[in-house]
């Protein structure tokens, strides 16, 4: 494990300064023994960016939390929020050490509230334990990451959460109304609401979307919820090259046919995952390139249609074959290749770097993979390459050479993916569409701005968090 | 026509400064005699709110704006944005007087791109224009200002602009991909670009939607562009009292039948506004309460069941009829009367406000509906009350009272709409979901929020906009 940076910022954790933030969340609240916080201290990045860090809080409610921000902001220590650490950026690691606040014991469904078509949700609540108990009541919560099964709610926000239904859906920041948030000085601010429209003041609400805990804890959120959708089916094409692949997506996504999902995977990431479920996909000997695609009707007859009109299009452009998943245990073996993705990697190679992230637009997707095959000669790295296509985005997973030292590699990765980042900003894009930019991307970040946007970056956090104790080190640096 | 309000913040606009302004955006673009520029002292909240100024600029580039607020900055001079002056609640009001900043000559539709579904356009371009030009290429621009035919693109980004089919396709924000800014201190922003995922950085582009221009110029937006949408049925259902018309909307928009628009009218809307028109519609002799709903389907047999649901809905919660339109001519009769309100209720009376716009729960509707009236009776105030009634956004429209001077009227009439805010607040609702805080409502926002809440809103403003020079007097007090 990495000791925790230090800043002369930064106050020490005292034995009296532990007592305060015992008398803040509760005795039993608080956790300081290694055995207790080791697996805080890093996130699904991994170990290898692990940072000590001096005691682990679980606040039941907010007003603890507002008690232990005003202890924490009396002798300046470090407070690092932390939801389910599924991130893949390392936003949740606590590299200046003090506290970690983890919220998952405010873990409750507080309301589910069909007349107005929201649910009221504490923070720590699992995205598909949300999803399962709204569907219930016959709505829909829309957000959909591909960590659905463990990352939380207010996790999601925290980096924008998007995953495998942003094309039809958005990301989380379409499905946050409302957040009562806990600022650094422990005030409470209640925010939006049960209404979709608010030009009251600021809109400070969709400004810590996406913030990964620097400007304030969310202790409840307010959440969309929309009308079941029509009935579905999923499409596997299969193409022998990435370009009939590239063409295909853009042909779909203007048909005017309403896709849910459209995902793209190379032939290395489903060798390694197929082997990892010991399962298959079709022509694993030839293909190239496999699109996974889910679309929507209302009834029988427009979803006919709609997948007829899809294979279609995909055949048109190139695949050598569509399959149509003609059942349940069909779309599942699918899906479980997409979904199971990360773990077959890790499988294959523990430091796997799941980070990549790239956002271009979409036309200039075939020049971004080009990109990155040429990176990868440069950098002598092997990537799987995968992502949420119709949405430009790429998530390319670097594999670490035989003989480097996970040490090494750890900072290799990042300047690998840097290079990457900073081509896919040359082509109008960005370094990060849903995981954020965390512990590991903010050289690339700070490289990729403007000064003049830096300058804002750093009001905006002063503006929040004047002493800098809130997930220091995160999107802007400790001054 | 009010003087400017005085701050000794603000440095005096000399000869010697017009000169620079001048030469910052060319002496072509730049206007001082009192006939130019007198109907920019105010803006569709009506003539008694105007305020003098001292020049007007209509730039023609980014780079001119760039000089002109590093000259703006040097002498501390008040720069007010404006854009097509349609806003209904003073926000490009120069309180300051100053520099207006008109940028209609910025007005040309850049590029619409098919494959990225996007259109690049400045800053000055009519929504309507945008729509059209979009839709004869077979794509959607789905903002729908009720100011269409007369908004600007970037004066719905400073309003987060709304309007009849928010609830289908969420207000601008969600339209809003990417912008080009001109900050207080004239640098120059990039943000976000042609994609739809973006946690890159703070979300500064989502934090200028809203912000009436308080915190930076926008000089180019990248939008949003739709496949286009089904077919759609008008129907039109009357009744003979408030509490059957918000049943029916509650059963409506839980019903899964696609809704475009649900617009409410009261009697007295529909009263006025049909004489202005000369038209009528039915049973207005006994009708307290029209609902005009527009539905969508793929196909004419998903169509009719979505119109025959709806319309059954209505009938069942209390409708005393439900028309459905068989012709575009139906139609346009039927959404006449809504698009003409705000002329209508203006002929009728030349002071009437329109800045009423609060927001509050679906479920909160009907309580809100009874304290309208009842702070009608305590301030002895006639009002025509309609609204996006699907969203809980309520816009009761104050006409003045017969003997009251417009000068009393601006203010009494702002202390009633104060009055009712807060009564919003109160049921969990906002004091504005569309048309903003600008000048008539700052007071009542800064009654409405926490301390804590307005500490941020000032510390956010700073980052931005250190001197205070953008848009003074707007979502923070001058200091």
């Amino acid at each position: 494990m990495n000791e925790a940076n230090r800043s002369e910022k930064f106050g020490i954790l005292t034995p009296e300064v532990l007592e305060e933030i015992k008398d803040a969340v509760g005795a039993k609240n608080v956790y300081a023994s290694r055995d207790d916080i080791e697996s805080y201290s890093y996130d699904m990045t991994g170990q290898t960016f692990a940072h000590n860090f001096d005691v682990l809080v679980k606040p039941d409610n907010a007003e603890q939390i507002s008690a232990l921000m005003k202890a924490a902001s009396r002798h300046r220590i470090p407070v690092t929020p932390r939801a389910a650490g599924s991130g893949l950026a390392g936003a949740a690691i606590p590299i200046y050490g003090g506290i970690v606040l983890s919220i998952e014991k405010m873990n409750r469904i507080l309301e589910i509230d069909s007349i107005n078509r929201v649910a009221v949700v504490e923070p720590g609540v699992v995205t598909n334990d949300l999803c399962r108990a709204v569907t219930a009541k016959g709505l829909l919560y829309a957000g959909y990451p591909m960590s659905t099964e463990m990352s939380f709610i207010a996790g999601n926000i925290g980096t924008n959460a998007g995953g495998g239904k942003v094309i039809r859906y958005g990301n989380t920041r379409r499905h946050i109304l409302g957040m009562e948030v806990v600022t650094a000085s422990g005030d409470i601010l209640k925010l939006g609401g049960k209404f979709r429209k608010d030009t009251w003041g600021y809109p400070i609400m969709q400004l810590l979307i996406g913030t990964e805990g620097t400007l304030g804890i969310i202790t409840k959120i307010t959440v969309n919820l929309e009308p079941l959708p029509g009935k579905t089916v999923n499409l596997l094409a299969v193409y022998l090259d990435l370009d009939s692949m590239v063409a295909s997506v853009a042909a779909v996504v203007s048909s005017g046919v309403k896709i849910i999902s459209c995902e793209f995977l190379d032939r290395l990431s489903v060798d390694v995952t197929t082997k990892y479920l010991s399962t298959e996909l079709p022509y694993q000997d030839r293909a190239e390139a496999y699109l996974l695609i889910q679309v929507e009707g209302d009834s029988d007859k427009q979803l006919e249609s709609a997948y007829e009109k899809v294979g279609g299009i995909c055949v048109d452009n190139g695949a050598m074959e569509v399959f149509i998943a003609e059942s349940r245990t069909d779309s599942t073996a699918m899906w479980q290749v997409r979904q199971n993705l990360a773990e077959g990697m890790r499988a294959a190679d523990p430091y796997t770097s799941l980070s990549g992230d790239v956002v271009v637009p979409l036309s200039e997707v075939p020049k971004m993979m080009k990109i990155i095959a040429e990176k990868c000669k440069k950098w002598n790295v092997v990537v799987a390459n995968l992502g949420h296509i119709a949405d430009g985005n790429l998530h390319p997973l670097a594999m670490k050479p035989e003989g480097m030292t996970p040490e090494r590699w750890a900072t290799y990765s990042e300047e690998f993916y840097a290079d990457v980042i900073q081509e896919a900003v040359k082509l109008g894009g960005v370094g990060s569409g849903e995981h954020g930019v965390g512990y590991v991307k903010l050289g690339a970040l700070l490289d990729s701005k403007d000064k003049a946007e830096l300058d804002i970056h750093r009001g905006i956090k002063a503006a929040f968090d004047p002493l800098g104790i809130l997930n220091p080190g995160k999107l802007t640096p400790v001054q």
